[in-house]
């Protein structure tokens, strides 16, 4: 298969299976300047079923780097309004969804740490309607990656650029599959498999998990009323959809005041601020009480100053070794990608859909019953083969889940 | 200089002599994604020059031409609200405009000349608030090129691509004279040139222009009340700009219904459906009576049929032969540039600024007062340096003013 080909494949399996577009449904693509290969293959993807229109909203590494140098440092708290009402409004409508990752994981280095949080809570609170018809499935979406110079470099930083770039889209294709011979059929049997496992552990219902490992002796209590989730999710009108491509993660929510104990992260976090490294997270009663990085703190507690909501959990994943994420052996320094690799915790925003009942509350509502609320949602891995995570029961047994990274439940 | 260096200098004269932007106002710029390295270059000079924020409203060719492949045939009347709210939003804030052009010219050639033209008027009645303020210069705004490899293509198509699109940025640095040791001295020394021009034809007041030539006879009958324009313009705040880069025309706006005769075509005409060649018009009482042409008259067609203003004249512009951009002796295919190069009139609506008193006026009063309104401005070009062009007094008496295109007034 020549790339135009596998590109192909690639978007009619983001469309068909990652979105699942509708016919006569109308889609808004979220993209880089630098995804317009991708961003073209998904939109005839989508006319040819049935999109009654393709709109793109498109941001620019190159623009976004001019403001953090040159801008007035008081403006980074406001944008136009239609930064927010193109998305507030495709969702309110009922319009799919995609978003396409892949940027420069390099690109604020360097910046003022607090100004990359203000624009991101900033742009997180124009799109307040949309996140909230996002997190709580009620509409279908996705979210992709595409290859970009600056990304490859970062990923490949040894090759030539533009051979950079077509390893780090073979390394994408291998992680979703689309160089298998049926990459639907493929991801329609990965979904069954995903299923199967939620299902069994949502009917094991336990309290906690525990992870135990260098560096880490971390045990994340339960919400009592968690669910799990993973692969796809449906949208009240009937759509499954799968929300990202690719996923090969199954989890659900902490109690956000039960979360105690200390992790050390196995891989770098890819913040706004910069890739963070050698990084450790001490939570006492849910709350993280101490951080220290190796490599980029100030873009690490910029995070956590996001706001209270980020000093606390709103995810657990379980992902065994051996996906074939992992079986590239590359670390993406994108969470799309990385969070593939390994079980993970998400500093920040819990889903609605992660907690029974939620979706009828509002955001105080969701916190006093446990639930976290954050203008954040980063996942950071703490998961390896050198990780043993166990569940704990009510009354206090331990039992093995993953040993050294492999299922055994 | 370096290609890089060039970008610079383009991209201070465009932010500094073409917006003339303000410290602390925002910058709304409309682009292609092929536009990449001019946007970033204007981004970064407008900051450096006190903006408070820069947006891109960015446009796709791919993403367009799948629209007009594959999308349903009855939703060319529809776009979200945001295509529309972006510009209107900010011309109603007081922010400036900076529009860049260089697309492909036949990109939706052999697509449906009537949905080209319905998606285009279904954007220009989104944005109307948008086009009211610009057409009033209630804000400055400008129009400025770059260079895109489709673009290339068609202008040297016996060219590699590279080196097309280099040939084409440097046509375009001769064309704004970028390649000058002083753009911004050359430019303030052409504009009062133009201003001068200008001032003489305002004082001399004629009744009307006579076009002669191989294939045209046609009169333009002038406003009683035209105003002669050219060069730059004043917002009422009192901010003096240039809405072309490049710009060497002085216009003024045709009583609407005193056009008679025929116009001949002295360059191809670049419309949404394509290249136009070979054309000819005919005119009645202001109307367009006959229109054909030897190539793309379908897309002619569509254009007239845009609404009935179409087929009325809303400006007509003299300009000197041996312009920098003639000097060049391309069809840039491109009205920016081809409109600098010979005398033309444009087909529908006329500026409010090119008639007193218009700005007080709505629609059905500017189209009583024998102004004219369109969704429409397009430019046609019927000069050259075989067309003489006369100035018609009150009593009949004719003057020479343009002799085988050159000033004799």
């Amino acid at each position: 298969m020549t790339f135009e080909q596998q590109l192909e494949v690639y978007a009619n399996l983001i469309i068909e299976f990652g979105v699942v577009l509708q016919p006569h449904q109308r889609l808004l693509i979220s993209a880089s300047t630098d995804h317009v290969a991708l961003v073209r293959a998904c939109t005839a993807s989508a006319y040819q079923r049935g999109a009654r229109h393709v709109a793109v909203f498109w941001r620019d590494d190159g623009v976004t780097l001019a403001r953090h140098r040159f801008a007035p440092r008081d403006s980074f708290g406001e944008l136009p309004a239609w930064y927010g009402s193109a998305a507030n409004e495709a969702t309110e409508r009922g319009d799919a969804i995609l978003n396409i990752t892949g940027d420069d994981p390099k690109l604020l280095e360097g910046q003022d740490a607090t100004l990359i949080a203000l624009e991101q809570s900033t742009m997180v609170q124009a799109r307040a309607v949309a996140y909230q018809h996002i997190f709580s499935s009620q509409i279908n979406f996705s979210v992709a990656a595409a290859a970009t110079p600056a990304w490859a470099r970062s990923v490949f930083p040894h090759l030539e650029p533009a051979a950079a770039v077509d390893a780090l889209w073979q390394a994408i294709f291998q992680a979703t599959q689309v160089n298998q011979a049926n990459p639907l059929e493929v991801w329609r049997a990965q979904c069954e498999t995903t299923r199967e496992r939620r299902e069994l552990l949502q009917e094991k219902h336990f309290d906690a998990l525990r992870f135990s490992g260098p560096g880490t002796k971390l045990e994340v209590g339960l919400h009592p009323n968690h669910l799990w989730t993973g692969g796809q999710l449906t949208t009240p009108s009937g759509i499954t959809f799968m929300p990202n491509v690719p996923t090969y993660e199954v989890f659900t929510a902490p109690h956000r005041l039960r979360v105690n104990g200390t992790a050390r992260g196995t891989k770098p976090a890819s913040l706004e601020g910069g890739l963070v490294e050698g990084w450790s997270l001490e939570f006492k009663d849910g709350r993280v009480i101490r951080a220290s990085a190796e490599r980029g703190e100030a873009a690490l507690h910029a995070l956590l100053e996001t706001d209270e909501g980020a000093r606390f959990l709103g995810e657990v994943a379980l992902v065994p070794a051996g996906s074939p994420v992992e079986k590239t052996n590359l670390l993406f320094q994108n969470i799309l990608f990385d969070e593939n690799t390994a079980s993970h915790v998400a500093l920040g925003r819990a889903y609605a859909f992660s907690i029974k009942g939620a979706n009828a509350m509002d955001e105080t509502q969701f916190v006093e019953a446990g639930g976290n609320y954050s203008e954040e949602h980063m996942d950071v891995m703490i998961g390896s083969s050198e990780i043993d995570v166990k569940r704990v029961h009510a009354d206090g047994r331990e039992e093995m889940i993953l040993e050294q990274g492999q299922w055994v439940l």
